[in-house]
């Protein structure tokens, strides 16, 4: 199994056996070492504002919770020492989680679909740390963060 | 209408009509210009990490964005002057909003119930402060959060 | 006055007039509406870890907080409605204040020159929001922060 | 040398030997595995704003990140496996570096002394995190922060 490979196992698992991500509908849509992309659509259960129609600011949270955690992963990922399988990959990503994370919001959540993108800006074998982004289907900047993570 | 009947008010309108809080089963159970209080159920659905049933990051930053914006309106409307007409709270609320939000993740997220709390730091007539925290049912102290809440 | 020239002059009264800067060494090079500029020459005042000779986390902070708030100035400027006297202008100032700045340091603080840099990230009537980078002369970077300032 | 013996030199050596916080006036005042304090005077040097007489936001992220790095060190120390000695102690303080710190100004850094204190909310092998705030000598409280910092 090679990297590529296993970055696209990881991303179907987190995609289809994580509860919370299929009930907002965060799917993974790029994952490496150093970026990563999760999308979902407008859905009127996210909804933060009725009188606005705009999405709920713990979706925008937990869209770039989830966008700055697969690149982190991916990140351990890319520095296992041979060989790869499936134990030496579970147990590398067994510390994954998350520190610390701002979020800042820059306009209304409005939009058909989201698009959340993270890169590594900081790689280190106990902490890494990871910048997103979150953007409309037109391109619109909605918000974005830094998240700290716990990688070994 | 006493400042007691609005909070109450403004407090089932939140958990009744904003789908994203029924989603996730999020209900405001105390709310005042001082403090507030959201309670969760465990729910399988909030499952972040399918291997240790423990919620998603993105529950708990979605719970404190919450309460910390509970009490900041709490703080507004301590601070409309009479008459308290339903058109003078909405209007006064028209520009709440969170600019920025920080998550500090200090233990996993198991439980039966969670409870978010929190207080207002800084009051002003632009910009309110708060801090947050996250527990279990046994007093757990999950996480703590500060947010940056646009009021008027 | 033309918005260059008040520029220019802000710069300098930062530059000459603020015993802190001078106590570091902070000097404005760069100041518009969109971007600005700070840099500071090593000095060994400076150090924050004397076994290392690396700056003090608190240098990293003090510059990007500055560099935040002169773009946040900036900014301010940009939108005063004629005529710019020296009266509007420091009307149009006297709310500039950081309300939170956080800080990411990503590697240790070596170099003979630091170069801080910001820009507008959310650029609003009452708050305003700004990125920041530290790098050394040789183009490392050394650190980033966002920062949110009350403008209005 | 027992452990407060050991906090009582390290303080002192910070105070002492570490040029940025002898520029600024830094004092360590308390120091041990919960709890840590660093005090310290105004001085027309740390003015950010020549107008108002205010203290430097980047002072007040300095003190902020010393005294939480304080109390990270005394949880450091106090989790050392006998035999406590000069080698094993600064073996264990080498990796100890901020790795990221929130700052809230809350209120003008106006007083004739201020007070930084901080306490540990996560402590671990690797990461610890604090929280802190700064008040004046009247106990008007004009900061707070919470800080992330690499302690294995």
């Amino acid at each position: 199994m090679n990297k590529k490979e296993i970055y696209q196992q990881l991303a179907n698992f987190w995609n289809n056996d994580m509860p919370f991500n299929q009930l907002v509908g965060f799917n993974i849509t790029r994952f490496d070492n150093e970026h990563s992309e999760v999308r979902f659509q407008w859905q009127d259960k996210l909804i933060g504002n009725p009188m606005q129609k705009i999405l709920h600011g713990g979706v925008t949270a937990a869209a770039l919770d989830l966008v700055g955690g697969v690149v982190a992963a991916g990140n351990i990922i890319a520095h296992i020492e041979e060989p790869l399988t499936a134990e030496t990959i579970q147990t590398s990503l067994r510390n994954l989680s998350t520190i610390d994370l701002r979020t800042d919001y820059l306009r209304p959540g409005r939009g058909e679909e989201f698009i959340a993108t993270a890169k590594i800006i900081r790689s280190g074998s106990k902490v890494a740390v990871t910048r997103m982004e979150l953007h409309n289907e037109l391109g619109v900047h909605i918000a974005f963060g830094t998240g700290t993570y716990m990688v070994g």
